[in-house]
């Protein structure tokens, strides 16, 4: 009688919220210090200051209907006008607030894309390892379905051997996530002209666009002046998908945006789709306070340099235990090799150390483990003799 | 190749939000005192001082991690414990925190409801006048199907005639919203207790539950002592959607809730059916500040007496002048007969003298027009001699 697909959504809880679950759980008995959670990607640095600084100037210089009223679907004027010149700045566009529609966070920002552009039996590539929730938002929030490419556990760049056999007439957008949750890849510019060669090549044999989604909220946070390629330049049919999540730490706030560039195919009809799908899903308006606050701490970040003195740390104590990891270039997560094949055997007795990690099955690449870094560092302390007895346990 | 359904429902604006910006335009030229803009229900009554309150203290005394942070995505504990604590104080209820569910406001309320029941062929029933993205949000959002039940323009509840005609196996669910926006009626207990005995035996004739969704962001703004009743109370298998956007005028932030009573048929399923679709539709969690807000604002308003002032200045006007209208019981919305048949005609008439309100076409209910007054008092004193105006030229 219920919608089957929703209790059956609802009922099992992603993974990686139930290990989360099981540390909150232990750590009420053996103390929060003795459980080392690198489960979840909740940001652990807190806001700038500019962020409740914004907060205090417009409460105490806008009138409250104006900072709590609704605002126009796409986002308040003003906001998008700052927000893309800050855009066209930073990455030499030229976007206009009416190429900006605001959102809910990052999660609305793609449900929007694929409500905005499927059509019954259109499908959706992108390349493992990816964020699990884009096969829930494709196949039960849009209709569509979700194909993805195996991953290249060299470097967890694009396999364009595997990508050129399943790209195909159905084939309505690619999604892409960098830098990469679980992998930590950023894609060169050189992965970027090649995937764009195929889709532009593609595109033309079959007579239709195919879309580019890139969901960067990890936009910011790279290391050793590692470049981000922003994709809009090399590939006009694209869609940015930007949340301030992890930039500005407030994943709470739901808060983030999507770019639609005036050169895409049909601009006017695509915008129009993205405000249809935002109405159909009962968004309504970004939440109205923060679109102010992101507006105002434009350009701004949280002391993300932490991440890069967690990622050093994790990964050459790791490295020097044995264990084999790609060394990532942004985004907040280690994605190792599980110690034996099956990660969830490898997770389950990380699990009696009281050491909680993501197999790497749900993000399609099994055989290796998500560790979230995005934690307090002396987590990180603590834990590195506790992965070298793991490791230790395996040398037996 | 975009999504059709989305492409149309963005680019045509809603007639309300059509007739706003024409009134912006207006007031640009003419001066903003000159447009009588009834257009919007976006409240003009400004938050009460504890919600600016409630920010300051908690940024003040909460670190920036748990202000801003994911919370589960039914909502913060402690934040559905206060609020449930307050429900079944004021109602004398029996919640818990498992009975709440927290939200992205109203839309994402009733949405998640749609979404979480909905399998195909299965029809929602609602009473016209009726808010109109509810079709929407039924047919584009969740693949169902909404069936109007004409209106009972004497009263404005409900049209039992007509609604025991459409009723039938497929009927998933109904659809109510007292304090009715359009017309400001308020479902009396009289009408609960005939339709909930409808249903009862209905559901018992076909061997399955008919539910009740109750969308009540109104409940709150009544005039003269007038009884909501607090549905659950009446029929277990009912969800209440709740929004704060128009107690604490907070309609921009998107914060509210869904009640799920333990004593509903397959609660756990149904509480899991509702996480699934709150995740599916890319909600992730409520907006963790407001959460807070409204938690520490529990049981509060804003001056809400403006409304009823407005009402009785706005409604013995229009009667003197020989307007047809039944007295609302709360909400902000007065919902005249049109002086012609076509509403449609009268309002483009109105808009003449830059009057605008809104045709009851869209809410289901054609002959007559939507009066949102949730304005200055003054806007509705310098009105009532155009109101006049427009009444003496269908006399001539």
């Amino acid at each position: 009688m219920l919608s089957k697909d929703m209790v059956q959504l609802g009922s099992r809880r992603s993974t990686i919220r139930e290990i989360f679950e099981f540390g909150r759980k232990r750590a009420a008995i053996v103390g929060r210090d003795k459980v080392y959670d690198f489960s979840l990607g909740n940001p652990n640095v807190p806001s700038p200051d500019s962020v409740k600084n914004a907060i205090l100037d417009i409460l105490d210089h806008e009138k409250s209907t104006a900072v709590h009223g609704y605002t126009s679907a796409q986002g308040d004027d003003n906001v998008r006008d700052v927000i893309t010149r800050s855009i066209n700045k930073k990455f030499d566009t030229n976007f206009t607030k009416d190429n900006l529609y605001m959102t809910v966070g990052a999660a609305a920002s793609i449900s929007i894309c694929f409500k905005a552009l499927t059509n019954p039996g259109d499908e959706f590539i992108t390349f493992a390892p990816f964020f699990p929730e884009y096969k829930c938002f494709v196949e039960q929030g849009s209709g569509g379905k979700l194909v993805v490419v195996p991953a290249d556990t060299e470097n967890f760049q694009v396999n364009f051997l595997e990508f050129k056999k399943r790209i195909n007439k159905r084939t309505k957008a690619v999604i892409v996530n960098s830098p990469n949750n679980p992998s930590g890849a950023v894609y060169s510019e050189d992965t970027i002209l090649k995937l764009v060669s195929i889709l532009e090549a593609k595109s033309k044999e079959y007579g239709h666009a195919i879309y580019l989604i890139s969901d960067e909220p990890y936009r910011e946070i790279v290391y050793s002046g590692v470049e981000v390629p922003y994709i809009t330049k090399y590939y006009k049919n694209t869609f940015v998908c930007y949340s301030y999540s992890k930039s500005l730490s407030l994943p709470g706030e739901r808060i983030g945006y999507i770019v639609v560039p005036s050169e895409m195919d049909n601009f006017k009809d695509t915008y129009a789709a993205v405000c249809g799908a935002g109405r159909i899903l009962g968004y309504v308006n970004a939440p109205s306070l923060f679109q102010k606050v992101v507006a105002k701490c434009v350009g701004q970040t949280s002391d993300i340099s932490i991440y890069e003195t967690n990622k050093n740390l994790l990964y050459k104590g790791l490295i020097e235990m044995g264990y084999r990891c790609v060394e990532p270039q942004g985004a907040f997560y280690l994605f190792p090799q599980s110690l034996e094949s099956d990660a969830n055997l490898f997770c389950e007795k990380a699990r009696k150390y009281d050491l909680l990690m993501v197999p790497g099955d749900d993000f399609g690449c099994p055989g290796h483990v998500r560790i979230s870094y995005c934690v307090e560092t002396q987590q990180i302390i603590n834990a590195l003799p506790v992965f070298k007895k793991l490791a230790e346990e395996y040398k037996k």
